[in-house]
């Protein structure tokens, strides 16, 4: 099955907006066996809009189009679609009444522009959008489907996930596509490709494996093809399996898990708690935690100690400790962490002190070195990591690695 | 001056890859005056690429190319370029003596793959690489320039700046383009349009306006096209003079400007000092302050108060606030931020508790519910604000108001 995405916004040809829409989807299509043949990036200009549908419809079966879809005159997106599939556009009365709910959810009251919003073409099937206040349209002409969504990324995913790719799904059902995505952490992409390298040189033909890196974090994810779902779901289980055997202390997760998503499990599992005291990742833990709803179950908070001063007040690392070792050691990362369990009275403490960059490094602690300790029922441990010379990239890295040592040192008290 | 960007790469059509080099490409081309008309993705497939250059030349007078030229077999951009323009691989002496130092310098030796790299194609004018092994290539067919460059973001980068970009605006030096980016924070994109919508009618058809959403913030983009620059900034800055006049609250910054960024500055030309203490944004204030190189001059820390326990006893919130008022009240959060500026011993300190959802909510206080507090010189105010249903934006939109509510109360207390 060959699809096209074709992303329209004069933003991307400027080069103002980063494209990221376009991947996403391509990665969405591939896992249920769409193939994306082509991705078109085009300015919100008629002509360019109308060719585009037209060459994009002439190669594939499936054209997902994003963006154009705003309530200001320079989004002409739904207009040319009217013109491309010889139609008009009629007052929905549903999507009517989902923006009217919108407006009143938010108490502000609606603007003529919002009230146009909710008319749609006249032959499209229009599909509700609960993220915002632009629909998302299905069309189909000659044998191909056309999808228009908004260029707002949640609000594009969340119509994809809810509406587009379960039709899509049900439309072809034929392609059996099989995937299982084994997270990893701890080591970089080319080392943990030496390590399975033998397993990888046995997968068959149909069973693709591809390596999904991001800072900290390499992801695995098996694809298998066929005919037959329950055989392929076999042998990929098999498969990963093995790869369990082989890194078992790497893997971490599944899917769409996250670190934060496991050490609340675990937490929740153990009926404890945990607090977080960070120095230069800023909040970015604490941000990591908080983001899985229910977390205040087991979170209790975080001291972001950005001074010395507050590093002494409120966590009581000792004043000697600071002027002998610095603030980026081990003596004051054990210190930081043990205060903040005791402070904010939990079972667990992260903490995490280092040179994040770009300033601030010396010839004995270069920027990117950060101590990272971890105080629960039976003491303090620390650890110390040399990461790069990026501030946002050692920041993330710094994030993963402590609640790696988390999680590692949760399990290992079980 | 028309241009089209093709990237070519298998990672771009699965989704394994954000497709980032397009947007540089298009910044850099944008700023010397010629328009990207469209940007296309595909494999690594001949017969797509020979489709996308024929196209692409058909429509315009400058077509760069990135990807597709790596030393390994499903890298075959070079070949299908050759077909293209019928014309054949010889070796480049210069290219040769180029990668023999680079892996001189490497101290590696080279493999049959790599002095491979050394052949180009007979017609064009290879473009040195110092930053890798794969040169670029300058073509012409036809009234048109063809440029293919490496798709390794560093590497393409290095041509361009060195090489492309200069020849490109010697070889065409007349039209003019001028930008100018406003930033608003605290309404809505169509209540701003219908807000400033005499003044965009009264733009002349030269100079655009685009609106650029984000959760919480709307960019406006001014671009002047025309033969002299002066006259096009001086017109830009008479309209944006005239925005100034009309929504003088809602505008933050311009151009790369952020929030976060402009309240730093103010503090550091005061002297003076901020805190925060985070309930439901659970940390995101404090990364998004952090995320400045440099704040640490600025910004003591944060308490991310996740449980009542932390408000009262780390940030002396009263026991009978929160009993009879909730977490999310007025009360708590003005007794939030007071505690934060005692505790840590600042100038300023914003506050925040809400209901970032999905669960948590009631009639009286729904999801989306949130209370923003901030304490300074003269004392403590505090806002209710009502975001929607989505745990991740209101944490974005609360992060936004209230570092917006901050950087308002440092402006009017100067």
């Amino acid at each position: 099955m060959k699809a096209e995405i074709i992303t329209i916004g004069d933003e991307l040809l400027i080069g103002q907006v980063i494209d990221t829409n376009s991947a996403w989807m391509a990665a969405q299509l591939n896992a249920i066996g769409v193939d994306v043949k082509q991705i078109t990036s085009i300015a919100d200009a008629r002509l360019q809009i109308l060719h585009a549908l037209s060459e994009a419809g002439n190669r594939a079966r499936i054209v997902l189009i994003s963006g154009g879809l705003g309530p200001t005159r320079d989004d002409i997106t739904k207009q040319t679609l009217c013109e491309y599939f010889d139609t008009n556009l009629i007052v929905d009365e549903s999507a009517l009444a989902d923006i009217t709910a919108f407006f009143a959810r938010r108490g502000i009251s609606m603007t003529e522009l919002n009230r146009k919003q909710s008319e749609m073409p006249a032959v499209c099937t229009s599909i509700p959008n609960p993220a915002g206040t632009a629909r998302g349209m299905w069309f189909e002409k000659d044998n191909t489907i056309f999808i228009s969504m908004p260029g707002v990324p949640f609000e594009m995913k969340t119509i994809m996930t809810d509406y587009v790719l379960p039709a899509l799904k049900k439309r072809f059902p034929n392609t059996a596509v099989v995937h299982r995505t084994i997270l990893t952490t701890g080591l970089g992409e080319s080392f943990l490709a030496a390590r399975i390298e033998a397993w990888e040189n046995s997968l068959p033909g149909y069973i693709k494996l591809a390596y999904l890196p991001q800072p900290g974090i390499v992801r695995l994810r098996l694809t298998a093809r066929g005919c037959h779902e329950d055989k392929l779901q076999k042998e990929i289980d098999t498969l990963i399996e093995k790869l369990y055997g082989l890194i078992p202390e790497l893997i971490f997760g599944e899917g769409t898990e996250t670190l934060e998503g496991v050490i609340g499990k675990l937490l929740l599992s153990k009926k404890q708690t945990m607090a977080t005291a960070e120095s230069c990742t800023g909040g970015s833990i604490a941000q990591k935690i908080t983001s899985v709803s229910g977390s205040s179950a087991y979170y209790k908070g975080s001291v972001v100690a950005y001074s010395n001063e507050i590093k002494q007040q409120v966590l009581n690392v000792d004043h000697e400790s600071l002027a002998q070792n610095g603030a980026v050691s081990r003596e004051v990362v054990e210190q930081m962490a043990q205060g903040a369990c005791r402070v904010l009275n939990t079972n667990w403490a992260i903490s995490v002190s280092g040179i994040a960059g770009p300033d601030g490094g010396t010839e004995e602690k270069p920027v990117g070195t950060v101590w990272i300790g971890v105080a629960g029922p039976d003491g303090v441990t620390s650890q110390k990591f040399l990461f790069g010379d990026n501030r946002e990239r050692n920041n993330i890295r710094a994030t993963i690695a402590a609640l790696n040592m988390l999680r590692s040192k949760i399990l290992q008290s079980m």
